[in-house]
């Protein structure tokens, strides 16, 4: 950033929106430098313990953001990161974004937010749910359980499982809990595509979200008669959600006058159809061939991988055609914590003068693999990988009296390539091969775990080139769409960036782990395909004991 | 103390030898009155790295200590206390003592230790052997083998496993890794025998360490076929432990004049025979009475308790006919692991902020039974329980990002009170019924953890009376010797004092606890009766892992 740039040279921006900002990356479109980037935070952050508009008090598990604060992002990071890069303005062709999801917000049918009105300003079923909004789980547990019963052939698709973050769940919550609201939706949209929509003025819907949240399967949404068998009234859902659907990396629109306003950035300019973090990381890791899994690892991990056909894989979170780029089906699977795990250790297991991540790591780094004689259960967040239980929790066996906290801590850290492994050897067993890891995300600074992960799995890891891994990928999308590459594959190539091989397996370590590996999957399967449902029964004692103190 | 002394008051001093240092109590035979009490640090203290004559390096897991330190305490702990006590010495009437067990050494025929000897002040095998030298375990394994293969009788009355603490492993350790020593060995003698042959210039045994640490079983030692198969050179083993053998209680001599010059008491005063010191708080503690089962709990519990009858109980760590008290049989149990946990917990496992059983424990008392969701297997230093498994190790389950270090330090308290209701339910189910739990040790001042083990075992809690439970039992032994009363339990009832029901149990805890409990007892036969012997693999990896780096 800050080289001197040639007024020829064409550009597009990418913005990333996560949980709590937006960050706007500038990229050169010929190969994909990055030039310049600056980060707003969203001024209301996440609103999970009361409503800002007037103070009211939410209940346990909401999670809501106010849309206006992601119009902000376009106001001042875009201008920002234009600025910092030092480019002229008219040389960017085009912009793209990627959000979280299932983040998902009820509007009019010209787009306004209902929040947004001011006779529902205060009314808390009117904001964005923003993903981690986890409200909805006895929605989600009757969305399953009455797919299960009626034999529902979608179900399959997401390992069995639809996910109480998902636009079914919320908006059976909504229905149910305030359906004056729910009345007044006209659309139910992903953040993702409203975004898109505040820039170029026309409603899309991407078939990303549509098929990873919306559970739009071979062209259809769920039945009529299945969502009438959920709530009557929720029988015209799918009117809400159904819009126009686009391939990831085609243009949405053309910027308007007013985004031009917001932006600086020219009126007219190509606008892609929106995007996912996780998803559109791939593009910039050069995964976008099959069998590249990409793992974004951060407090939790996403993994995402395109395979060449249809494949049922226990516990994904999803298959979707085009879902990750046009042409294949893109797999995403889920580690529901990671690490966040290694993060409550230091903060809430580790003793004095062992509390960070660099001296754990330093001392766990120098001990031989398993002389610790520890293995543990990751799931501290539940398992949303193949067994799809968010009241599965956490386990370490092994302990003694002479066992010290960096010992544990590289426990935690193997427990996690584990976990890894297991999803990786299903997608394999289930037909749609990985031939490739490919780390992206915060954790691959952790130089312990990344060669932890490379022993355990076995296998070179890749690590993606980009500290801006969803900002690049969007870029890549808006190149796209401005018709600079003709698709997301040659875009990927030209202006991805993936050091390979930068970890590699020490063959006497990555046999110590297969060891070790198979005591995991003995706990895995003891505690969590029915050997012992303890770990249920032990969540279902520890709710009933707090409600009784509440 | 310093109450005015009575002239006509008859007296009697019990000497506690523990692991770093003795204690004199000097006790009113009427009463029990406890009216001066002085402790004397052992020089040498624990040898476990090197030994003090010559500063050479020891092997792991040895534990040695210098017999002249327990002398001393005779000649300071002893005078000190009288003087405390602020009675005229005249008045003492007899003397007693009890050991840690199985604490052991080479003597001559005359008692003279060999380590005293100026040709083998270097020898590290002419020491004691304390109880908690652990270098004889590969010896243990084979007198296991070897008696399980053979069918040997006796074997049963230990649930199954001689301890690589007792006197035949080290015995046997001794003769294969030093045959001189072995050889120049007259005597191979309990620490608790040695010091009364100290005290009235007599060779006895007691019953009791002669039962649960040298094999005697029915009045006879193992047979010489089956010490031959040991090795051909141990055949005479048993001729070095037997010797007068005395019940509890019993008058083994009379104080020499030397004996006398160290401790200021006056010549001829009776010398009770030798005793241990778990087994003489049951004196202590008013627990003479079958059913009464006195746990004391410190880094690691002893239970003791008299039966009515014989019976196996699987696990136990010896049943010996008078080995608490003539009369009876007396029943020995213990966990591996208690203080030790918790200890381990606070120094090993608790931020900062958190780090002492004050703050956790009053943080984990103010939470309901099974709020926290956790359950763990109190095995961080093995099971010697019912699963006499050194290798066994520790385990939680149930963690998640919301669990906070209060709650793991209930959870491994509430381990360990499974722990004991497991040890009362196998005594129970073999016929040895429990009626009463009376707790003595340290850990008796933690309310918490008192109040868990009654919740868990659903009984009241008795606490032991005294703060000095051992050399109160000794004392009282000293009174029984010296003819002030006919038998221990009349003793024990004038002299021992016990606290009844001082935590009561809460149905609804009860209740809530047996649930968890249920859990616990899943995770004990899973991962200690078969199910999955991971730990026992764990713990090869884990050693071999450690050698390899060696």
């Amino acid at each position: 950033m800050g080289e001197a740039a040639d007024p020829r040279d064409r550009y597009v921006v990418g913005v990333d929106y996560g949980t709590l900002s937006g960050r706007a990356l500038v990229v050169r479109v010929s190969d994909g430098a990055e030039v310049g980037t600056a980060v707003h935070p969203y001024r209301h952050a996440v609103m999970d313990t009361e409503l800002a508009a007037d103070g009211r008090a939410l209940p346990p598990d909401w999670a809501l953001q106010d849309p206006d604060d992601y119009r902000d992002v376009l106001r001042h990071a875009v201008p920002a990161a234009v600025a910092a890069a030092g480019i002229d303005p008219a040389q960017v062709v085009g912009i793209a974004t990627d959000f979280t999801a299932c983040t998902v917000l009820p509007t009019l049918a010209d787009g306004t937010p209902l929040c947004e009105l001011a006779e529902l300003r205060t009314r808390p079923h009117a904001y964005v749910k923003l993903w981690k909004h986890h409200a909805a789980q006895s929605h989600a547990d009757r969305i399953n359980a009455t797919a299960a019963q009626r034999g529902e052939p979608w179900l399959a698709r997401y390992g069995g499982k639809i996910s109480s973050e998902w636009q079914f769940a919320k908006g059976l919550q909504l229905l149910e809990e305030d359906p004056e609201v729910y009345h007044r939706a006209d659309r139910w949209i992903e953040a993702a595509d409203w975004i898109v929509w505040q820039l170029c003025g026309a409603e899309t819907r991407n078939v990303c979200t549509a098929g990873y949240k919306g559970i739009r399967q071979d062209g259809q949404y769920p039945s009529a008669d299945y969502l009438a068998a959920l709530n009557p009234d929720f029988t015209g859902f799918t009117a809400k959600i159904d819009g126009p659907l686009l391939e990831l990396g085609e243009r949405a629109g053309s910027l308007t006058a007013q985004a031009a306003t917001w932006t600086g950035l020219p009126e007219g300019i190509a606008v892609a159809v929106g995007n996912v973090d996780a998803h559109v990381t791939a593009a910039a890791a050069q995964a976008i061939e099959p069998g590249r899994l990409v793992a974004i690892m951060g407090t939790s991990t996403c993994h995402v991988v395109n395979g060449e056909k249809l494949a049922e894989v226990p516990g994904m979170c999803g298959v979707v055609e085009g879902g990750i780029s046009a042409g294949a089906w893109g797999y995403e699977a889920g580690q529901s914590g990671v690490g966040d795990i290694f993060g409550w250790f230091v903060e809430h297991a580790a003793p004095a003068g062992y509390d960070s991540h660099e001296i754990l790591s330093e001392l766990a780094a120098a001990q031989p693999v398993g002389a610790h004689g520890l293995v543990a259960l990751d799931w501290w967040n539940g398992n949303r990988s193949l067994l799809v239980n968010h009241e599965l929790s956490g386990l370490i066996v092994g302990l003694t009296l002479a066992t010290r906290p960096h010992e544990i801590y590289r426990a935690l850290l193997e427990s996690t390539a584990y976990g890894t492994r297991m999803i990786m050897e299903a997608f394999a067993e289930a037909g749609v091969p990985v031939t490739e890891l490919v780390i992206a995300g915060g954790l691959a600074a952790n130089s312990l775990l990344m060669q932890i992960y490379a022993d355990v799995t076995d296998r070179p890891l890749s690590l993606i080139g980009s500290a801006q891994g969803p900002a690049l990928g969007s870029a890549i999308h808006a190149a796209v769409a401005a018709g600079d590459y003709p698709d997301v594959a040659t875009a990927s190539a030209a202006m991805g960036r993936v050091e390979r091989a930068v970890f590699r397996p020490d063959p006497e370590r990555a046999r110590a782990y297969d060891a070790l590996y198979t005591e995991y999957r003995a706990l895995h399967d003891h505690f969590g395909r029915g050997g012992d449902d303890m770990m249920l029964r032990l969540r279902a004692i520890r709710n009933a004991a707090r409600g009784e103190q509440a």
